[in-house]
């Protein structure tokens, strides 16, 4: 009943800003699903929507997720919310300790690698030489992580691969653009064989940015961390 | 059949150090299910064990959950297993957009709350100020979450509840050490009346660690970190 509610006649809208990897996390998680949505775009550069400050007063932050008018913010939490209520094509495994594993690692994403990868290549100079290393260091758990798996989520994609998705695409694109090279095919077989598998999964492909636009959007915004943070 | 085998004839074991708020949620669950545990202290602040690196190589921190030998790792992934595994007194609610404000509450202290209020008691001099002013904000952003309820879990303690201990017992004890006054009666009443609803269940009564206990160990970790950031 409940998937049935969830697919006909729900208002399900997402706020969220072109090149950010948490707001993709939420559309990849409905498009998988097959739930339509809205889409809003918000200017969180410069002018944040009152919409978006109502919505999430606390952290004033995209992505917001609205359903049928009810607001949930931050992109884990919306991710849980989605599986809990449109039960097909489930993206956490069904048993309890395979749940905890996903729930490990997308945190780990969160927590350690998205906050290494940034200062790694817009951090305070003398900063980003040990932010690499925490960084390379990230990967390298990751790549273990998948452990001979196609996917972190096994045979198809799941929380942690919808999660990762700045590491499958954004992360190719950045390290050419700042000069710093942390996933090859060389250093992390791999990984860099899932980045190939999960950008070429037609779910994932229909959803992501041109690959030009957010080379050129992260050239600007790491040029002026550069700039800003030079002694 | 699952809450069943959950509660006879497991193995289940704690890794945590005694005055952590952060292992104590994961006692607090396992009390509020019922599920008897085996606790293992570790000497966190010295010498970690051999186990507790083997079973969180990625963190290298308590708390550590063992059942029948599978180990998982960070607090919160770990009340959502114990929720998952043991389906007697949940932990948190049932309805998908209930849970969803669960989950944002718990991590809302775990990235906002936690750290704000160390930094306010323990943080460099230079930064206490901004701190405590942050730590404050945070609070009356948990005040207003209560929203007239008497648990954050409703009429009964849940997930939130409980990942808050921290603010249910150190709080109260810190803020006194440190001469720091965020929370009180005339400031926030609700969430001062939540303090002392919390301590006064008889599961976390029975759980908590002695208080002057935990003030001569605050104590003396505060007075170590004022006189290291001393300028």
């Amino acid at each position: 009943m409940k998937a049935v509610l969830g697919t006909m006649g729900d208002e399900v809208k997402v706020f969220g800003f072109w090149a950010s990897p948490f707001s993709r996390r939420v559309e990849l998680a409905l498009r998988f699903k097959g739930v339509p949505y809205e889409y809003i775009e918000e200017d969180i550069l410069g002018n944040k929507s009152p919409l978006l400050l109502h919505y999430n007063p606390v952290h004033k932050k995209i992505p917001v997720f609205l359903h049928n008018g009810k607001p949930i913010a931050e992109s884990l939490v919306i991710l849980e919310y989605i599986d809990d209520t449109w039960k097909s094509n489930p993206i956490l495994p069904h048993d309890p300790y395979d749940r905890a594993m996903a729930r490990f690692w997308a945190n780990f994403i969160d927590d350690k690698c998205f906050p290494a990868f940034m200062k790694a290549v817009m951090g305070p100079e003398n900063e980003r030489e040990k932010a690499v290393e925490e960084a390379g260091d990230c990967l390298k758990t990751l790549e273990s992580a998948l452990n001979g798996k196609r996917f972190f989520g096994g045979d198809a994609i799941g929380m942690v691969d919808i999660a990762a998705n700045f590491i499958g695409f954004w992360v190719r694109i950045i390290q050419e653009i700042a000069g710093v090279e942390l996933l090859s095919a060389d250093k992390l077989p791999a990984l860099f064989k899932w980045t190939d598998e999960f950008v070429s999964c037609s779910v994932v492909k229909e959803s992501l940015p041109p690959q030009d636009k957010i080379s050129a959007a992260f050239k600007a915004r790491i040029d002026q961390a550069q700039t800003n943070t030079r002694p």
